[in-house]
């Protein structure tokens, strides 16, 4: 191997280390973003047509439908009465521009004494490369009720590698 | 230092960062692979003879014993009931080929309104570079009961930096 | 550009992973060694003068405060009942020496039957690159009351793009 196609496999070995670690970033962004009540910011974590797919109750596609959904008096009432968002580690799988992440998630809230966990669900993202850096294209959560389709939303960890 | 000399450090300090990442992704998809009811996926995440200690409680050894833990009617119980089982950000500390992990565990499980925290643990994991990617060869779990030996284990991320 | 224009800047990039992977590390060994009871070696996490504030109820300047305060009873009763320190997945800002963080964190406490979650907070850390590797200048934590300072440690995150 000449020293340039070493550097060159570098490059390409350093440009999917940044890729991981700028996911890992943008997903951790999302908790804190949405419970600090910052609505469009949280929007502008997903691309312009990104969606958040929740199995079985709502969807919203784009991020005005996405703002408007963090404005809404549902996520609003629950970041009054004190909310964390958890997004736990994920495990990423980054294929060139678009990658895949899987992670549980749960939301804390406040109560008489300490907190409850009042939601635990399954997560799979889809993840696109702009040219704003990576962005959630559309992110599937499913409440981890025991059903089939949460395990299956899990699933994806095994089957897609990610 | 010649050019030579340069990509070479680069080379091995990438090949750090490569491990750092592929833990972080290993570990992070036990979670949703248990939860999913993936059992020999999740028994393929330690290497053949890998093993997974409750201190106190039980071990499996090897793949084989692995699967059979996840299948059994404790397991199978927890998540038809609806389970997540976290794995919270790991230190991680890689030495050639064999690392070393300290998390928190636990486990969120369904309950009448929202769900609770079945168990909460502390976890040391030994883990070695195989030629199908890091694997699991032990994972020491520790209910935290305020017990010494769990805080011997998290001592762990003290005294041996990860 | 030249292959040492090349090397030059992977030798930045590479850097600029190691010091998120190594402040990723730092983070998450806070948590395993305070519910260990190794006060001196959670202290040492922070810079000589580093402080753990806690708004609005107390704030620890330099490592001899902060080993008192994790030697103090109110955090010994909590290791001695079982607790479990997270620190969630954070999101991390590189500036040269310098570096920022954002997360949640929350304890988790061994009760009657299983655990509670005792408190959520929201969490904002100045980081400085010392000769001993990455260390905490300043964790600020507020607990998720809802309240607008709570969710302004979290705007951070947005702001900041931290």
């Amino acid at each position: 191997m000449t020293i340039e196609d070493r550097v060159e496999a570098l490059e390409r070995r350093v440009r999917a280390l940044e890729d991981h670690v700028a996911i890992l970033n943008l997903l951790a962004r999302y908790g804190p973003t949405v419970d600090a009540g910052a609505s469009a910011a949280a929007a502008a974590l997903f691309t312009g047509s990104g969606a958040y797919d929740v199995g079985g109750m709502w969807r919203a596609d784009g991020r005005e439908a996405l703002t408007a959904l963090f404005d809404g008096e549902t996520h609003q009432s629950l970041i009054r009465t004190g909310s964390a968002h958890v997004t736990t580690a994920p495990a990423i799988e980054v294929d060139g521009d678009t990658a895949r992440a899987v992670a549980h998630s749960f939301v804390l809230l406040r109560a008489e004494d300490g907190y409850r966990v009042w939601r635990a669900s399954a997560n799979h993202w889809r993840l696109h490369r702009t040219p704003q850096g990576w962005r959630i294209a559309e992110r599937y959560n499913r409440e981890l009720d025991g059903s089939a389709e949460s395990r299956a939303i899990l699933a994806r960890a095994v089957t897609e590698g990610a």
